[in-house]
This record gives C-alpha cells, sequence and structure tokens, in this order.
C-alpha cells in the first residue's frame, strides 16, 4: 500500500476534478502492475495497473489508494474492470465518500466473490484525497496558505521589498508545492504589486497548476505576465458581479475564465470564492496571499494547511505583515493549527500546520 | 573534555561576573576530580576539581573548559594551583581572552614543565562562554532576545490578550532559558503592561537571575511584583539621566539597583544600557520584549541569539508585533541570523537563531 500511495502521490495536481489514484497489483509477492491516475484524470489508477498486469492479474490481490468507482462516467467502473480482470482479493485504503461510489465500489467487488479489506493505509490516504474529498463533501477544494516570511512574520519592508527574505530553496520548495496542487491561488494586491507568472518553474515539471487571482473589480495589469500566459496557462479569475463588464470580456478574450462570485462589504466572500473554485473543479488550492486574501480565508475558517517559511531576518512592525486584519475580539477565536511538520529547508525554517478538528466535524 | 563542558555548564547564570568554568582531572583512564566555577563565582572549578582528587592529581591530566588564570585575583591563581599539584598535562578548550590572563596562564603552565594542549572543545567552549567573552572584548553582556508568537509574528492580540499563545512545555523552556542566564531584562511598557514578576519558577531551581527592567523616566508601578520582590531577587533598573530624583531614591529604598544610562533621542541607547549592565559585572542577558526594546536592541546589532517560539494560532495585523519599529529603509540592512535549533516543543515549533557573523568582527 506504500507503493500505492507513493505512485498515486505522483497525480497530484495533475487529475483534477478527479481523485490521484494509485494501484499495485501482486501475485505470489510478484509486482505485476503498477498504475496512476493519469494527467486530465484518465484513465484511472486501476485500469494502468491492469493493462501492465494483463493475465497476471487473475487470483491477484490488488493494492487501490481509494474505492474503485462504481458508476459509469467517461470510463466504465474500475470495480468492474478488477472483477473482469480475475483478481481476488481488494485491499483498499479508503472508501469514496462520493456519492456515486460511497462504499458500492465495494459492495460490487464483495458480491462478485472478492476478498475485500478496508483500512490499509488509510490516514495517509485521507490526507492525499483531501482535495478530492473536501470538493465531493464541502464542494470547496482543500485549502493550502503559504507564507514566506521573516523571522517576525513580514513579507516585504514597509518600502515594499521582498525579493528575497526566504533562500534559493524555500523558493525552489514552493514550486515542489505549487505542482502538487490544481491551482495557484493570490488576491488581486499581490497580483498588480509583483507582476507573477504563478508558474512552476525550475524543476523539470511541464505540468502547470492553474492560476487563480482574486479581484473584485478586476482591476488587473492587462500587460503583465498573468495576461500575457493566459491561453498557454489555465488562468481563473474570480471577480464581483459588479466589475466592469467590458473588463470581464477582455479578460476573457486573453484566454482567462471568469467566475463571478458574491461579495460580502467591499471584499469577495471567500467561502463562496471557493465554492465557485470547487464548482469549477478545482481539488487542491495553494494561496500566496496576500495578507488581506489570507486573512479572509482564516477568519472563514476555509484554510486545512499553513506551510510556512521563516527566514533568519528581522524587517521589524513597519514591514508588511503576512496576515492582514483579521478583526479578532478574544484569543480563543483565534483559529488554531496543530503542527504536521517543521524541518530546515537551507537556511530557512519550514513549518507545516493542519487545522485543529477535522474539517468535516 | 565533553564532561568538563557539561559540567562548566552547571554555573551558567550563577557565577557573574566570573566564567562558568568546568573541569575533570583524569589519571590512567579514571576520572579523580571533577569540578565547576560555584555560585557567585568561586571557587573556580580547577579549584573544586584538584580539591576532589587530592593527592591522585599528580601526574594526571587536568581538563579545562578556559584557560587557568594566572593572576591574583581574590582566588589565587589556579594556573599556580595545576602546577602545586603536580598534574603533568593540561587539555584547554579556549583561551581567555581577559588581558590579566591571555595566554598568560598557559605559558605558566609550560614554565612549569605541564605538557599543555590546546583546542579540544573550542567551538563549544566558545558558545559556553560566550557572555563572558562579550564582557570581556566588548564590555557588554551575551545578548539572548526571546519572542513566544503566533504564526504571524504577534504577541498579544489588539486588546492586548498574551495568555496563552505557546503552550505550557514552551513556558516552561522558557524557565529553564532564564535559569541559564545572569539576568531577565524587559523593557518598561512589558512591565507596567504585565506586572511580570520575571523568576524562574517550577523547576526546582532555587538561585533567580537579576530582573532588568529598561525604562528611561522609572514610571513603573510601585506595587507591582517587581517592586514587591526587590529585596528578595536583585531588580536593576536602567534609567534615563533625566529620571525624577524622588523616584531613583524610591526605587533605591525598594531595594532596587538604580544605572543612570544615556539615552538618543525619547529612547535610552541600549549600547549604553548594555554597557552599564556590563560593567555591573553581567555576562549573559535574557531579553523577553517588549516590541520597542527589542527593535533598537535588534537595530544597534546588539542581539547574539534570537530565540522564536511559534504556536499555530494565527492573530492577524491588528496584534502586538514582537518586534517594533526598525525604520529600516532596505532589505539587505535587516539582521541576518543563522539557524542553530529548530525543534518542536508541545504544540509549538522553538527555532534558535545566532548572530551572522561572528560577533567580535
Amino acid at each position: 500500500m506504500g507503493l500505492a500511495l507513493s505512485l498515486g502521490r505522483r497525480g497530484m495536481g495533475r487529475v483534477w476534478p478527479n481523485p490521484a489514484v494509485g494501484c499495485v497489483i501482486v501475485t505470489a509477492g510478484r509486482i505485476v502492475g503498477r498504475g496512476w491516475t493519469q494527467d486530465g484524470g484518465r484513465p484511472h489508477g486501476e485500469t494502468e495497473a491492469l493493462a501492465q498486469a494483463g493475465a497476471a492479474a487473475r487470483g491477484a490481490t490488488a493494492y487501490v489508494t481509494l474505492e474503485p468507482c462504481s458508476h459509469h462516467g467517461k470510463t466504465p467502473p474500475c470495480a468492474e474492470a478488477l472483477i473482469a480482470a480475475g483478481v481476488a482479493r481488494v485491499v483498499v485504503a479508503i472508501t469514496d465518500s462520493d456519492a456515486r461510489v460511497d462504499g458500492k465500489g465495494i459492495a460490487m467487488l464483495r458480491d462478485a466473490g472478492i476478498t475485500v479489506d478496508l483500512g490499509e493505509g488509510a490516514e495517509e490516504a485521507a490526507r492525499d484525497h483531501a482535495g478530492f474529498f473536501a470538493r465531493t463533501e464541502l464542494g470547496r477544494p482543500f485549502l493550502t496558505l503559504k507564507l514566506a516570511n521573516s523571522f517576525d512574520g513580514r513579507i516585504a519592508t514597509g518600502t515594499g521589498e521582498s525579493q528575497w527574505i526566504t533562500g534559493a530553496q524555500a523558493r525552489r520548495e514552493v514550486h515542489a508545492m505549487r505542482s502538487r496542487h490544481d491551482a495557484v491561488m493570490v488576491g488581486g494586491g499581490t497580483a498588480r504589486k509583483d507582476d507573477p507568472s504563478l508558474t512552476v518553474r525550475d524543476l523539470g515539471i511541464a505540468h502547470q497548476p492553474a492560476r487563480v487571482v482574486v479581484s473584485r473589480r478586476l482591476d488587473l495589469p492587462l500587460m503583465g505576465q498573468l495576461a500575457r500566459t493566459a491561453k498557454e496557462v489555465p488562468l481563473i479569475l474570480c471577480h464581483g458581479m459588479d466589475a466592469d463588464s467590458m473588463l470581464v470580456q477582455t479578460w476573457r478574450d486573453l484566454g482567462a475564465t471568469l467566475l463571478a462570485c458574491r461579495a460580502t462589504g467591499s471584499q469577495l466572500d471567500p467561502g463562496d470564492v471557493l465554492q465557485q473554485l470547487g464548482s469549477h473543479g478545482l481539488t487542491r488550492v495553494f494561496c500566496e496571499g496576500g495578507g488581506a486574501l489570507a486573512a479572509s480565508l482564516l477568519e472563514s475558517d476555509l484554510v486545512d494547511d499553513l506551510v510556512g517559511f521563516t527566514a533568519g531576518v528581522v524587517i521589524g512592525a513597519e514591514g508588511l505583515p503576512g496576515i492582514g486584519a483579521m478583526g479578532l475580539a478574544r484569543l480563543s477565536e483565534a483559529p488554531r493549527f496543530v503542527l504536521r511538520e517543521s524541518r530546515v529547508v537551507g537556511p530557512d525554517v519550514l513549518q507545516v500546520w493542519t487545522r485543529g478538528q477535522d474539517m468535516n466535524g
């Protein structure tokens, strides 16, 4: 199952709206098939592994990181394929909460006389499929919020200088993180100020995550990096219902996907932004700020993972805060996260915090 | 030498203005004497170890974490004591930069026919004696700046709530750190707002570090914890030349030590504050904020170690910053530190950063 999980992860960021599933087929202690969900979400991991195993699948055990699907979608159900191939036993890490599956895949296998064992690697699988589950259950993608800040929590000097607070290794790691998400997201302020391309660079990775910019009024540079590359790498713009219709059309012509979202007060409602992104198919979104967007996501309890790179540099209170005003009245109301990982990355420290309670709880 | 270094550390925070020296005497592979500088700085580590070894010191090897002293102070020189005891060889971790010693201790031993090896454990010894060296060479104590902050670098909410951002284990660790310093220091604002006692608690440690409050005008609560305990645990107040003389006398009567320091603009000059503390004998000072004092120490490049506890809580930009305004014009001017340690402490993460260049460089 460890191998199946690690194969499955190869699809992360590349298979949305589908889950990134890994599958290994073993017979008499020998691996005869390995597969993972392919770019774009098809073929599924099981199909790949079965094709590789061929006749050797008969009587074999299949390790699958998610309950095989039972419904006819764009591909025939994987449960049927496993039955047809004659596997004797299927080890499933976790059930699929999608209403169209939700135990039906396992039932289908058992009805065909196949032994099904459930739960091996469930915890890891729950994390790996967290984006798929968030979209299925909550209608929104899993959200990772990343900050690269100084020792004192600043992302730029008072004059806006931010290159570079963290080192080259941390920036490289950020690109690797981007590549494991379906989309990279920033607020309009960051898009205006930094003119970022939000692409994955210098890792030999051809696949690019989509880019999402949250900008109520769509007042984004029409000659910037994002506009220029909108036809090559997907660009999704979340804007208010009241955005200038000329701008909406201009961005559409430039190649962007436009999603109209509800506003609360002067800001777009972050809950609706994520619902719209979920409806568009995104399962894993990597938000890189700025401070106002980060604060609004935290305030609305929409942040699942909090990733912080901390550099050994001190900027002082005039510096730009990584997280904007949150309007907290009491410390007990402040969002709390649980440490999952902490390690040294070049001269910096990486911390990964995850939401305290179960996200569905 | 490892043992000698660890014995020496027992004296940290308790022996100022003397160095915390450890000594182990070994003969034929057997330890016959172990010693460390005693509370208040006397007897020295070598004296202790020699007393324990007695006649067994003859022909033995002595491991000492700092060059034995060569001058007659309040105790006869340790170099003489080692010669008198008849040791054959002395292994010294590092030379003593005190002008009264500075190689003379080693010369004295060699002149007496003793083999002296220098440099074993020098790096660790340099760190352990950094306070003693800072005072000897720069006239000021070694300064550790500690912050316990939220993920986004805040030490309290906008309404001033700070209990508790970090967990009980982190607070315990802070008390252990206090106990290894000669003094705990805060700014006047923190003393007014939190009414702290700044003592070491809950660790079964009877010895208390001195408390230092930096307050230009001495406008500190006369009925607070610090005032009430000034006769039991040393309290040092660094104030401006222009502080009210009645207040100066009142605090003196309460049992405090008053140090008049120079001001630059509206603030006390942090360089002069540290020089005064050095003259008073302090070698290791542990500063716990607040933000204004922290910023002024950083701005003046007086911070040797930067200790950060980070909790998985987010407070937002209205929160109180752990480090105040620093007036940085460019990112390249921002003080940079090098990571020395990063580890998990309960639910929080501890990071220890140390100044980039050599502090004497």
